[in-house]
């Protein structure tokens, strides 16, 4: 939860005025949970920039909220990782950012040939709407989120727009949205600032040995408070029509809060767009719920031992379940291999007076007899193998 | 976030008139932050009743909202460890949730002589109100609130509003409440279900090995929702004179939402109250950043070449940061070594020359050069040691 107005400065007016969460509070602040992480990253960043040692490598992952239609990819509550690099000011700084957002694709098995990485500055932007375009603030505004807009637009509908902002230059425009290398760019900007800081970044991105990147100079990103660096990761597979996730350079937003300049580089990435990659490629981690040894008692006169007996395997590092319900044995023993039991031992008044306990592997059937304090070991060994 | 209506059921006036953060969404739902976890976890159960295996053992760590004066213990927003068990009502069950509660304590580092779990039901505080004070629904629960304040108030100004509710039998329930042994209670209330109850459930705690409990006839719980057994862990230094946390059986939380009726318990661990424990007692984990080796340039024609061998090492498992800032070279190595580098490595031309590498311990200072294809496994071993 933050204070409204964190974001009505450079979050961006669609989201500020249609999908946040605001309200008044009892103490009657008003206040909104946050859309995303950036601002509050910069806010805590000002906060505490006397203790902290620059530059900062940071990351979260918050839950937040947008007031949106749900559907694929999309949901009113998300969650999202943020990685965040504040006090660098370097090329070096925005392909290190784009180098964790490729490792954390690649570690997660995604084949470099099926996401790319679309990179962009708003330097360039700047530029191309000052210079080239001859717009004002206002005006530089409104065609930035029709470009933001571009690809939800029919293309006629995107010209008349455009049109409305910059009249006649609309082929200059439509020119320098399709260049699809730097050097197509420099065919209409001259001495470029924002074509000298993307050289430097790209040329970064293949030390780092990336190659599935592409530059962009369609890609705007939603958030007002970018200054640098832009990018976007998408899915090559069209069935992930938008971005999985994305980030950029935002070098005044810890200035919002008074303090001196603290030049920031980030991104977020949300669970849901990421969800659909990984279910696409099969891609997901399976994660198991780490039962080991599930323990079903036959009768309640063994329910104690049963347990001591958990309790004694569980400081011996074994993780393990007792059903002690009053549920038919039958029942019992599904329950516990739908939990995840990899290992069953059934237990009844036999086996504390024989000290002969017999566990049998859930997929195999194959059962092993071992007396009660051979149970220990066997199973420690068998989840270190 | 949940819709208002789920408190206002079972949670307890207190809370939902005075403490949640309500309002009105964009949609007009009237929705609340969560305050506690449980009515999430009894609708979520009820949701998949169908697909789950019964008992369900489950935990989440979610953010909880109240609006409460922050002082020590408390703030606006906290996080809680919940741990439930559905599906299944038995004293067994009561036990083993106490066990985890216990186990979690001892695993943190605690010793059991330095915290204490009060144990009550409210079986037992029912069977109280109605059969030997004869109260009603209303005067129950009015009483009910009264003893969950006895702490906070002083002990006439406790007696003088127990007397507006039950009149002289004050000395009755004062006689109750200072009971210090389940024989004590038996004296006042003969077969009382509640006793035998709470019976079975030290004795299962027993069966654990755990010692450290104690029955507390004035041990009440703020939450409506409670059926049956309920406990409170504290921590035995008066420091820390509030509960640490604590939970109970909530057997009709789940019929609620119009399905049939799960049994259920559990608690729920705040993280303020358990961080001021950890603190008093020296128990705080250390959590290491992480950072295994810190490279420091001294000068930009470096940097390319120290941020491909930083890409190598991590190839290799090694977690590393350059600082590749134009930041003068003491002012980066200081930097690294607060950031928690545990070993540095400073590069400059001369070092990818002569294939010379000196990596240097930060706390002992102690040197070691070596070629750069050693430093993947001398850092690799050194990290396994």
């Amino acid at each position: 939860m933050e204070e409204t107005d964190l974001y009505r400065a450079k979050t961006g007016e669609e989201i500020v005025n249609e999908q946040t969460y605001s309200f008044t509070d009892r103490g009657g602040r008003d206040v909104t949970l946050r859309p995303e992480m950036t601002p509050t990253v910069a806010r805590m960043v000002a906060g505490k920039r006397k203790e902290l040692s620059f530059p900062v490598r940071w990351y979260s992952i918050p839950n937040c909220f947008r007031y949106e239609r749900p559907q694929r990819g999309r949901l009113r509550e998300f969650w999202q990782l943020n990685v965040d690099m504040l006090g660098a000011q370097s090329a070096y700084a925005d392909a290190e950012i784009i180098d964790v957002a490729y490792r954390i694709m690649v570690r997660f098995g995604a084949d470099p040939q099926n996401f790319q990485i679309k990179v962009n500055t708003r330097t360039l932007m700047t530029e191309f709407f000052t210079d080239t375009l001859g717009l004002d603030e206002t005006g530089s505004y409104k065609l930035s989120k029709l470009i933001d807009k571009k690809n939800k637009l029919k293309p006629e509908e995107f010209t008349d727009n455009a049109k409305n902002i910059i009249g006649n230059k609309v082929s200059v425009l439509e020119k320098f949205l399709n260049a699809s290398r730097l050097d197509d760019v420099t065919e209409i900007m001259q001495n470029s600032k924002g074509i000298a800081e993307l050289k430097q970044v790209l040329s970064a991105l293949d030390g780092c040995g990336i190659q599935n990147y592409v530059f962009d100079p369609s890609l705007m990103r939603g958030f007002d408070y970018y200054t640098g660096m832009i990018f976007e990761v998408f899915d090559t597979n069209p069935v992930n029509a938008r971005s999985l996730f994305g980030g950029g350079r935002y070098d005044n937003l810890v200035d919002l809060f008074g303090v001196e300049s603290v030049p920031a580089v980030g991104f977020g990435m949300g669970d849901l767009t990421m969800q659909d990659y990984l279910e696409t490629y099969n891609l997901t981690p399976e994660l198991s719920t780490g039962i080991t040894l599930g323990i079903a008692t036959v009768e309640s006169s063994v329910v104690s031992g049963a347990i001591n007996l958990a309790s004694t395997l569980r400081d011996q590092g074994i993780s393990c379940v007792v059903d002690y319900t009053e549920t038919k044995l039958g029942k019992k023993l599904k329950s516990l291999v739908e939990q995840g039991a990899a290992y069953i031992l059934t237990i009844g008044p036999d086996e504390f007076a024989s000290d002969q306990f017999v566990i049998r592997q859930s997929v195999t059937s194959t059962e092993q007899s071992l007396s009660e304090s051979e149970l220990g070991p066997y199973l420690a060994k068998l989840s270190q193998s």
